[in-house]
């Protein structure tokens, strides 16, 4: 990889994920120009993140500057694609947290203004792409460590922090349901550890268990997927205990012909110290792999494919791919009520 | 619970787990009168095993002795019905290794001879009653530790060893299906854990991805189950590689409102020696059981129940329920073929 100096800009700063997104790619050697929000508030703090990236008062400052390559989103989940479609019909391409979107009409124009204009529509997978242990699970299967996968089997259990969140966060026409915003991380997983480039939703089901107070709050939801290359389940709830000490007890499990590998990405409980943790039980053994030094590889290769507008950080039809399935699922997923209301089947 | 001696005698020995059922009944302090074998090799083996119990040359001979008042029995699956049947009929008791049946025709018929006797049928869930874990998870549940049950995720993947396996193994009438064999173990221990009395399948599917030259095998099964008080996934497989050292790296998942377990009940790999870990997630914090000190409790009560006619072992309606819910998962699975032949969805 040879990185010429590429130029992005911000604009959406209301997830977090926006100052992982910046950073990468600060790190992978590009240059910020500078960053548009509406909201004094969020510009504030990420200004004292970033002191160097200058705030511009219209979008339009970012839009029609034609010197920038790539805008980064983390807006409010509904708005992002609009907000990508008006990016790649700037000629720019976008790198955006996910879900990348929210239905599937707004897939549907999507997939038409990125054919017509040819700009990458990136979607962040950050459970896979910040994470030095799936980099390293990667390597390992590449190299033919567990066979041929036949399954990944992932759990997201994710930390409520419900005072601190916005009220987009408790709106599902904002933030799309549970199995298309945190679900949408896994859907990548399944298709790119097994291989798959088709995939279908065998079932989907989501609850509020336990919100009942956040009406339409989704605290739990799973998902058996089905690829034309491999098999998954898919777990994500709001119960991870504030005694845990980090977001969520993350674990990718990828089973296969001839071993299998755990990760557990953000903490080993009762064990190792830190993240990137990665297991491998083989024909021969049991494997541990501290993977903190594991290069992460999305960004220097997002840069790459800008420049030559090629796909090694991720094929434009999996960046969609994993987003349709995650909403496919949401959408005919069966919904259950808090756990005194379970049907009596 | 106080244990006057009862008599027991052992029929069926095709699966290791009679060993088990014999040595912890003996353990509880049952009294072993006799076995009866036809198959030669397996009542020699048997019989260095357990020197003390004789061998008598005909059925009947147990079946006809009063003084008997449990049966033992890890025959072939689909006969492990028949002789509960004959079993009931004779006025015992019986203690059958699971699957303990592998038909909804036998599962009705032996609902209605156990409502006519009176005599327990008892399945011996050796994964929930054979595990200090499980024993532990139960006792961290009733003082409520994770608050109110919402999901089991079980893995219970399971070594080959296919050279050493009978004939019916590889034979689907005989043993039932992965779902019905396996699979049954991880239906109790969802309605074990939810405290579900009534459950639905959601979905199922099981496979052969890989061994063709077993083609009545099912060497992948998983199924999602929706329960009156909560949720479970469950995979099964024959992929444990040869490394792993134990035979399985059985896991369990309970998913609290207010916290988390996980058991790793054979082996915790690349960590703590042996098996029997239980790790308790709340939220205070993390917290580690060693739980090879905690009583396994199947037999004891399961004595007091044949003394006294209770249901403190298992209650009659989930010893089928568990099977019943198995069976229906195997009938009604999407059968998938190998890897290469998954479907273009």
């Amino acid at each position: 990889m040879t990185h010429t100096k590429i130029r992005f800009a911000v604009t959406g700063l209301n997830h977090g994920h926006i100052y992982g997104q910046t950073s990468s790619m600060l790190a992978a050697g590009a240059e910020a120009v500078c960053f548009y929000a509406s909201e004094d508030d969020l510009a504030t703090k990420f200004s004292s993140a970033f002191p160097q990236i200058s705030r511009v008062d219209t979008l339009k400052r970012i839009l029609e500057d034609e010197s920038i390559q790539l805008v980064l989103n983390a807006g409010i989940p509904v708005e992002r694609a609009p907000m990508g479609i008006k990016v790649m019909q700037h000629g720019k391409d976008y790198m955006v947290d996910k879900p990348g979107l929210t239905t599937l009409e707004q897939l549907a124009e999507l997939r038409k203004v990125q054919a017509a204009t040819g700009q990458i529509y990136s979607v962040c997978y950050s459970e896979r792409f910040w994470s030095r242990a799936a980099a390293k699970a990667d390597e390992l299967i590449q190299e033919g460590a567990i066979g041929t996968v036949i399954q990944t089997l992932s759990m997201g259990p994710h930390q409520r922090n419900f005072p601190s969140r916005p009220d987009w966060f408790f709106s599902k026409e904002k933030y799309g349901g549970i199995l298309t915003d945190i679900g949408s991380h896994n859907f990548d997983q399944f298709l790119h550890f097994t291989g798959s480039t088709a995939a279908e939703i065998v079932s989907s089901q989501v609850a509020n268990f336990h919100h009942p107070q956040y009406p339409e709050l989704e605290d739990f939801g799973d998902v058996v997927v089905r690829g034309d290359r491999g098999v998954g389940y898919i777990r994500v709830d709001w119960f991870t205990p504030d005694g845990l000490g980090v977001w969520g007890d993350g674990r990718l499990f990828i089973t296969g012909t001839d071993g299998y590998i755990e990760l557990r990405k953000y903490i080993d409980i009762a064990g190792r110290p830190g993240g990137e943790h990665l297991f491998l039980i083989d024909q021969k053994g049991i494997h541990y792999f501290d993977c903190n030094d594991v290069p992460l590889l999305y960004a220097p290769r997002l840069i790459d494919d800008i420049l030559n507008r090629t796909e090694s950080a991720m094929t434009q039809a999996h960046s969609f791919l994993a987003m349709e399935l995650a909403v496919k699922a949401e959408n005919m997923a069966d919904r259950l009520g808090n756990l005194q209301k379970l049907e009596q089947p």
